[in-house]
């Protein structure tokens, strides 16, 4: 078959790769329905992060099971499942916390931007649907992987309640998400930060109340402006820069909380900064499996549409285009179908 | 009347000071029943802060009211009253929030290591007792005034609950009070860090079940032993250096929470350690104004005996003994009586 396989920054290839075989009896082999691009694919291709050896790209994925290890007991061939991009065993302690992320076995999903791929820890990372999913619906179901948990992770870990009035610092797919779920949880006023007009237009469809397009103490001075001086309860950090993380925590009022999941690149954070700015702050890897039973509910029975976060969707075979739509900012979010 | 005034390091003076008197409207003046020494009062005395000018010191109080200002309604003279460190409005957004120690009119008390001291913020800041306490109950109802109300925010941010697992990193006062509170909240296991053999004892008299004098990386495998691997579900850190705030930080679980209240001094948190590490974290000055009725009623009921952590009592014109005795480790916290 032929995966995509990124060998260095502005180098992604759709080539010839083996099948993906069972190796361990806690496998699954799940034929893909659809995959996508991430914003954290880019590090690497944009050369922020080191690429030593040539790597199989791909950790967002839904599809249907077709061979299983001889351990796995949840799912069977002709199921069609979802599952996380962090691989968890769901029955350690870490798990049972509630924090799938830091299974005491976790693994990173790879490879999954391809028509078939290796899911180990099956049992504990897989969730299947009752029966086949429409058609139409495998969009929203393939972000519940990564973006759609890991905004809803921004949201819970930032502790959105009924009421609260919630800032998303960063407008790419997962911010969105953010928007998304903290409408879902009931925030009262949600204000976006973003300069981009199809994004501004989404995230006034997924529930913000507000958009702001002022960054750094400009954005900081507007936010404090719209709330009366006080500060958001609940921040949502989905960039991870020093800018990003620093507006997160001066627009946050004191004792309110921010969750953070844009990974931290060049972020130092002043402890005595910190302890003054009297902000609570959880981020770290979305335990998305933590989310996704009740996340794929809300697709099912159509109550969101995350897959609108898709704005841009290729056949497999030109997922080189897919990476470089998202470079140049052209796309939000590229779906990539086998 | 004589006050305590700092000149510069190791330079304490009981000497001639102006008596206070209202300034404000909403002040109070008060005449102290016992006040004491802080451990952020070493700072100074110990040159880790600069001291431009000589410092009225002493912020923990309790005493009778002598003199109210005229919109002062909540208190009255003859009252005896205990307040927080941290003077507040109590009406304010923030502190309406329950982060009185960031209300929007705050001033850190001054002055208070003398017979009589202003109060201001009176309403907002002081609580009143039905009746004259015993005065044997003196020493506790001061500790309210900071120590245990930082012990017990320290608690409250690190989410302890019933059956928790805590690590209480710091042997001070503060750590004391945060083993008391910890234990008051319902924690099934308390590991106290402490090197001290008067400490350790005070500890287990407060509720730690275990005491670890490791230190640094020796000390979070200790606490990695003893919690299965796992770490600790709420860590609170009372000291503030940057190797106590790693050792919090390594000895906690993921989803566990930090609540950290020693004053950082030269702690710089990376941003993907911290990320990864998916630790729950919030500090900050303790709003004590939001747990003092409660504290206070737990002292008058004899629930708890948070002044044992006194253990030097002694006339306050003494008052430089006092500070010698803290900065030479002879004193856990030294008690001072006008």
């Amino acid at each position: 078959m032929r995966g995509t396989v990124l060998y260095g920054p502005g180098d992604v290839r759709f080539e010839e790769v083996p099948e993906p075989k069972i190796l361990h009896p806690t496998d699954a082999i799940i034929r893909l329905s659809a995959t996508c691009v991430c914003g954290s694919d880019l590090w690497p291709y944009r050369g922020l992060n080191d690429v030593t050896e040539p790597m199989a790209m791909g950790h967002e994925y839904c599809g249907v099971v077709v061979e299983v290890g001889s351990a796995v007991t949840s799912v069977k061939p002709g199921q069609f499942v979802v599952g996380s991009f962090c691989l968890s065993d769901n029955t350690c302690p870490h798990c049972r916390y509630g924090f799938q992320s830091s299974c005491e076995q976790r693994e990173f999903m790879t490879g999954a931007q391809a028509p078939l791929a290796r899911v180990p820890l099956a049992d504990g990372t897989l969730v299947a649907t009752a029966e086949m999913p429409a058609d139409d619906l495998i969009p929203s179901l393939l972000a519940a992987s990564d973006v759609l948990g890991t905004g809803w992770y921004a949201a819970d870990a930032a502790r959105v309640k009924p009421g609260s009035t919630v800032v998303v610092v960063g407008d790419g797919a997962v911010g969105l998400m953010g928007v998304l779920s903290a409408r879902q949880m009931g925030a009262e006023r949600i204000i976006a930060m973003s300069r981009h007009k199809t994004r501004q237009d989404l995230a006034l469809e997924y529930g913000a109340t507000d958009i702001i397009s002022e960054r750094g103490d400009a954005g900081v001075a507007r936010i404090k402006e719209l709330t009366k001086g006080i500060g958001a309860d609940s921040v949502l950090e989905c960039v991870g820069t020093r800018e990003s993380m620093m507006q997160a925590i001066h627009c946050t009022r004191p004792g309110g909380s921010i969750g953070y999941v844009g990974v931290p690149h060049g972020v130092e954070l002043d402890g005595q900064m910190l302890f003054f700015s009297q902000t609570g702050m959880l981020g770290g890897p979305a335990p998305v499996r933590r989310f996704l039973p009740h996340l794929m509910d809300l697709v099912l029975k159509r109550e969101i549409t995350p897959g609108k976060v898709f704005d841009l969707a290729l056949p497999l075979k030109d997922v080189a285009e897919g990476y470089r739509a998202m470079d140049e900012r052209r796309a939000i979010k590229t779906l990539l179908r086998p």
